[in-house]
């Protein structure tokens, strides 16, 4: 039987939980899935082998930076994103829009797009819709994501608005532009993406006006921007359910251990987020019992792998002594190795989930999770 | 048949050339070797089991890194540097005497030895060859370099003479001090460094000291410091053939890969350089025709592998095109790939090296290797 374009298929559900599977021409995806970022064409200090030994089906990869560079017409003529990089499964790409605002510098905002110049050489470029799904097309994207504003925080209800409904309207010209690139329609998938920032009737009527449209899954847009876990939660006790339950909902760019916890508990399947990679980097390591910076001192001779809950290569091989030692004398290793048991503990997070959800023990599962992550 | 502590056989000789092993308690060492450096307990950019998969069997650690960080003594109590770092084969350390003088502040030498000030944080410290030969022992060394001075470049005769004298009268007091370490001697190997500077004199004259005293191998110090590599060899055709035929005899710090062919040549078994490493974390990659800058704009979509020659699993991975857009753009994976490239560059190079002095072939191999090496 030949893998579908897109396919979601449940297995199980607790509560307003799911676990399920999303079925696409370049393999599965586990839900809830969590998504390594690989902004530039690589997880950062990661072998594409070594992510997925970490426990990844699929990862994301940014439509701003690799616009910039190498640029798009350039991974084109090089095969595309996954030859280029040596990433086979599938990817998942976003818009550019969120980055277009939080990194470029002279942006000029119109209902055509935006028009930016570029934060590495200072060159002009515009972002539309229709650019957007273009180099989404050129990277081979599997996972193409609408291109749309994220509404900034706070905003006054009128700017959450008319925010909201100029993301609609492009995302109705995001679905024609996908559909244009017929080659990569044919085998990718498109998602929507509800805005309307921390207003329930912003997000139905956003969350409508994308169904209206049709997508084959639906991200939650506008969170995880400063609002702080509780309210983020808050939105999305009504803003999920607004959405279709046999699609995939995506909450973009969350996050982290307790915030992915409380976002499953509400129905979210698909997340991404720099933290596990990024947080490594900079000697920040994920435990059972909540993170710990390896730079202390009290980790200076303990002999303890990084969580003793672990099953990862990295805490088989290694000691917190070691890895203080590395991230300490700022060796590449050590951030080769943080990222590594960060990715694994965050991928170990979602086997978990996905076995409590159809165990239908998520909320103990859950509680337990917290009381041993947050107790400091 | 449990391993000896030190043995030397060799398989094959071609011309000055030789062919062999070495064998110790932790593995065996294929001659000629290439030792690739691993500083502060850790080969740059690799992990241990990629470190091994290039074909190293031995690595070298830095005595004057690792006494003040993360400190011999911690090390240690951390059970030793191989359980440290997770290298289960031998480690040679050096003596720690050349990079006191190129690396710390307000050095102060005697005939005791060298105090000085670390580079890291300020902290006064003293090496003298005792103190080198405890600390080598603190962190489990395999092989103990003597601690001696490299007497600079160029030099006086005068001054050569009386560094030359001085590193002997260290390398008796180094003897001495390793021995009286039972437990690690029993177990470990020392070898004793020639110095001399370009005078064949002197080199003679360092040379039959070391043999008095008695070493389990020899080491040719004091090159690779500017004088170009025909002085080298120019020494290296009188200083080798001064040192015992039934010992490895080890060239410290060289060296480029045509450099290692013509000490090979001149009947050296043992070699260890940064320049693999290190060049490569700066984009110069290593390939049969010669070294190339990745960062070069013309290889920015260039689908072929690093060196089409090489068979390592970068080379099988990705292309040109991917790995200078990962070093143009400062990624760590191009660090990673980059490093493990250039490492299994020179283990392939020393293979062939190995293979042509077993079939008596050296001189054509190393002909057409220059020819092709060197061709622009």
């Amino acid at each position: 039987m030949p893998s579908p374009r897109f396919a979601f298929t449940l297995s199980g559900t607790d509560g307003a939980a799911r676990a399920g599977t999303i079925s696409m021409i370049r393999g599965d995806i586990r839900t809830p899935a969590f998504m390594p970022v690989g902004t530039a064409a690589t997880v950062k200090a990661m072998k594409p082998a070594d992510v997925r030994a970490s426990g990844a089906d699929i990862i994301l990869g940014n439509t701003y930076h690799l616009m910039l560079r190498p640029g798009a017409e350039r991974v084109a003529r090089l095969d595309g994103l996954h030859a280029f990089m040596g990433w086979d499964r599938p990817i998942l790409t976003d818009s550019g829009g969120y980055q277009v605002m939080s990194l470029s510098e002279l942006r000029k905002m119109s209902e055509e797009g935006v028009s930016f110049k570029s934060h590495l050489d200072g060159s002009a470029h515009m972002l539309t819709p229709e650019r957007s799904m273009e180099i989404q097309r050129l990277l081979g994207s599997d996972i193409v994501m609408a291109f749309d504003e994220c509404t900034s925080f706070p905003a006054t209800r009128e700017e959450s608005s008319a925010s909201m409904e100029r993301s609609m309207r492009w995302a109705m010209r995001s679905r024609e532009g996908f559909d244009a690139g017929e080659g990569h329609a044919s085998v990718s998938a498109l998602f929507g993406i509800q805005q309307g920032s921390m207003e329930a009737d912003l997000r139905k009527i956003s969350a409508d006006k994308l169904i209206d449209i049709g997508f084959d899954g639906y991200a939650v847009g506008g969170l995880a921007v400063g609002e702080g876990q509780a309210e983020m939660l808050r939105v999305l006790d009504f803003a999920v359910a607004m959405l279709p339950a046999d699609r995939p909902r995506y909450l973009m760019g969350v996050g982290k251990p307790d915030d992915i916890v409380g976002a499953v508990e509400r129905g979210i399947d698909m997340f991404d987020c720099v933290l596990p990679t990024r947080s490594g980097r900079t000697g920040q390591a994920f435990t059972r019992n909540g993170p710990i910076n390896i730079k202390n001192a009290r980790f200076a001779e303990d002999q303890e792998p990084l969580d003793p809950a672990c099953g990862c290569p990295v805490c088989a091989g290694w000691s917190r002594a070691y890895i203080h030692h590395l991230v300490r004398s700022g060796e590449i290793l050590g951030a080769m190795l943080m990222t590594e048991h960060n990715l694994a503990f965050y991928q170990a997070l979602m086997a978990d989930l996905r076995a409590a959800i159809g165990e239908g023990r998520l909320k103990a599962f859950a509680d337990g999770f917290r009381a041993r992550y947050l107790r400091d």
